[in-house]
């Protein structure tokens, strides 16, 4: 698979804001476009940003035009999305990824996000930032996180240089694959679609929130039993907040008994998704968790100029 | 696929009672067993059946062997779930279903249990029962439910018998396939495993409990999307009670909207699941639902003696 870069994300480039899913606050997308201003980047908002019809950010057509106006946008550099919720699986069949592969941007988001980011980097090669969304930027005030995206699409990451924060060792050691994955639910949701992501050799991100234990047991088990999973390099989970009742304990011991039915190495901990920080996490390029926990990215998500 | 019916069950029979998911509470187990005894059934139960290990019922080997006991005891008729809770697609892997398929029993529960259920009604021709919980006929306490179950256990409904009672047309009119489904989140964890279900020509009936409506969405997108409901004959969804803040209004336009994207006919509000009443269905054996909306069984899940 040939492996697409855009450019690099700079101070003074548009970014277009798309709402694919979810429909999303105004007061809470006015405080993270002026954030993203005062980071020196140029948002730009889709028309119709901020319709709402029941759980949705406006009807399928009407967030499928977002998209497609952002992905076009001739003077547009990347594409973030504004909030998660749901609402993007229901657009893939509704655009043409290849075509948008063909003219690539930065896609930039998590959570439901993950539907897209998954599917193009796994199966068009396209590298995908796993990153903030405007409208969660006013609580995920984490100051370091967001730097630490701007040098990433910036393409000023090296590989000698420690990602993130350090994880919690589960089970088995270093692992080195494609980095890709994103929110579990969102994940489980694609398998059996067209749209389902190519785990092989997947250095596999996940994270979730608001699910009990037993629902990220039923999903791991689900992927083991798919045998999607067989082939991956290791699993680094996301620092998850448990549900009331629950505890961080019964999340890790989830994750290390999927990892002992995939025989791989399981870190917990990683700072990404539904937390604060959340360290943005370019997929499609390789990356490597070593012995100690420290994740390292080996290549750019974008192309060197 | 040869059709696999086991014998009538009536009183004086026994019924396996087993965990296969959720820890079992002790006073509702007992309150259940009494009203399975007063309908005149001998319920015996698993060796274990009180264990508890975080949100399962003891380990997967525990629990394995209790539906192993059940599925085997010379002297059982049925296998009735005392509840579910979650745990029963991590068995799946474990148990012979086929050797199972070739002794016939009547497997009986809802909610988790939908796992072997559709598994079994689709993929090995063995009729199940979509029906009663031990330890939930507490709070199932609807008599004319347990007296149709009963009915339909001991073979005596016949194809010009409405059963249950009539639902709401949401799309299309009548439908006649193979009566099948269950719990919407079971069967979506099913899709890409070996122990995913055969939609084709169901007549596919769908509960669930505690779902916002857009994660029924997801969930219907994601069949939709996977291509296993193109040849389905329709939808019969239950009563699904909504979760704070929303309307079944919403719930129903779900449902609508994902007959829609299939073309099938769709009724909403059969009275099975969790819900009080809760008719038995007999899963794997032909069913219709008229332009009235109401649903008749055209065949029994039970040899004839």
């Amino acid at each position: 698979m040939r492996k697409v870069r855009p450019g690099p994300l700079r101070k003074g480039d548009v970014i277009a804001v798309v709402a694919p899913g979810g429909p999303v606050d105004q007061g809470k997308l006015t405080r993270g476009l002026a954030r993203l201003s005062a980071a020196g980047f140029v948002p730009e908002t889709a028309e119709g940003l901020l319709r709402r019809e029941g759980y949705l950010a406006g009807d399928d057509g009407h967030r499928a035009a977002q998209m497609e106006w952002a992905l076009t946008l001739p003077e547009g550099r990347a594409v973030m999305a504004a909030r998660g919720g749901y609402g993007t699986t229901r657009l893939l069949p509704l655009l043409d990824w290849g075509k948008a592969a063909a003219r690539p941007k930065l896609l930039i988001g998590y959570s439901d996000i993950t539907a897209v980011l998954a599917y193009v980097s796994t199966r068009l090669g396209l590298a995908a930032i796993h990153g903030p969304m405007v409208a969660d930027l006013a609580r995920q005030p984490d100051r370091r996180s967001l730097d630490a995206f701007i040098r990433l699409v910036g393409g000023q990451v090296t590989p000698r240089e420690p990602w993130g924060l350090s994880c919690e060792r589960l089970r088995g050691g270093a692992a080195e694959g494609l980095l890709t994955g994103g929110c579990l639910s969102v994940l489980t949701a694609l398998l059996g679609t067209p749209y389902e992501p190519d785990f092989r050799g997947a250095l596999l991100f996940l994270e979730d929130v608001g699910e009990p234990a037993y629902r990220i047991d039923r999903m791991l088990t689900q992927w083991v039993q798919s045998g999607r999973l067989r082939k991956i390099a290791g699993i680094v989970a996301a620092k998850i907040t448990p549900v009331r009742s629950e505890t961080e304990e019964e999340i890790r011991k989830v994750f290390a008994s999927a990892g002992k039915r995939l025989s791989v190495p399981v870190w917990y901990g990683f700072p990404a998704g539904h937390t604060d920080p959340n360290y943005a996490l370019p997929f499609g390029v390789r990356a490597r968790i070593d012995a100690r926990g420290r994740l390292f990215l080996l290549e750019s998500p974008v192309a060197a100029t």
